[in-house]
């Protein structure tokens, strides 16, 4: 077992994957423990979505993106903007070559519902990684609104999705990126 | 140093602390590592206060609270009714007898905001486990309203505290709250 110093410093974003597939049950594992998380009022709002299969996230991916150029149609300013490029590339599958996604998300109702699967998310990604496993949070890929799509994912209207994880064997490791020194605006003591 | 799955094991949220003074350096440090946090396009929006004074946190709740029962009058459907009666005990500090607060948060105008604090706030609550301290995120302290007391926190307009963690040496250590089972709402494969 890794010390959790060394996965902190170890856990890369991986966008490039071995093309091996990975056992339902090991999702499983990763998905129960990431049920450790804290959570508001331990109200544990976390659903997960397993999608352990290429030709089903390719269409994913492709709902996506059409839906995501919308909104940039509607809202030219948008932060989508800097992935026009990619989005208008019909190669481009924003899930990249990972062999399985699992979404994490749960119902609107829930105020606290984004944190929650953040911090879930935090933590179905460390374990993933010191499992031999590579993840990447793919923001680009929660904007699915087909409606047979969304049905066949089992989430009803009242559904959100707010971590769309890809996760596999990594093949390439990148170093890690720059990080800022710590901005600390204030110390009282 | 512990294995990552026996610190998952053994974080839990404190609310009861030794009379212990946190040196700030320890605290820095934690803060350090907390940028290693996956986030959105790497734009690191996180900021953090540090508030290692007694009198100042006591102030702080005090704030959150009136402005948290002020939000109850005005919408008394709203989650926090379950928060009244501690709210309205004179005697009651949202931060309990911690020590010192760590307020993670940063620019209204990112939209990641929330999820990429929450990824920071969890490697936060993990890092502090792994060095003995005990950590909790207290959502009834993020309401802090008064221009002056902002002021003083080195927060403009443009600020939104996400994670308000307490930190210090805990005394007890309570279970391990019982964990549902993860809901998986489909397995595509």
């Amino acid at each position: 077992m890794a010390s959790f110093s060394d996965l902190l410093k170890t856990r890369r974003s991986i966008r490039d994957y071995e093309d091996k597939q990975i056992g339902i049950e090991l999702v499983k594992e990763i998905i129960a423990e990431s049920c450790l998380a804290p959570n508001s009022s331990n109200g544990q709002p976390w659903r997960f979505i397993i999608v352990n299969n290429k030709p089903m996230m390719a269409t994913l991916s492709e709902d996506s993106k059409k839906n995501l150029l919308s909104d940039l149609e509607k809202n030219p300013n948008s932060p989508i903007k800097n992935y026009e490029g990619a989005l208008r590339n019909p190669g481009f599958n924003v899930f990249y070559n990972a062999p399985c996604l699992v979404f994490i998300g749960g119902s609107k109702k829930i105020r606290s519902l984004s944190v929650d699967c953040a911090l879930a998310a935090s933590y179905f990604m460390l374990l993933a990684a010191e499992k031999g496993l590579g993840t990447c949070w793919v923001g680009l890929g929660s904007n699915i609104k087909d409606p047979e799509l969304l049905s066949s994912l089992g989430m009803t209207e009242e559904y959100q999705i707010v971590a769309p994880i890809i996760i596999g064997y990594p093949k390439n490791i990148p170093e890690i990126p720059e990080r800022a020194a710590p901005q600390i605006l204030e110390v009282i003591s």
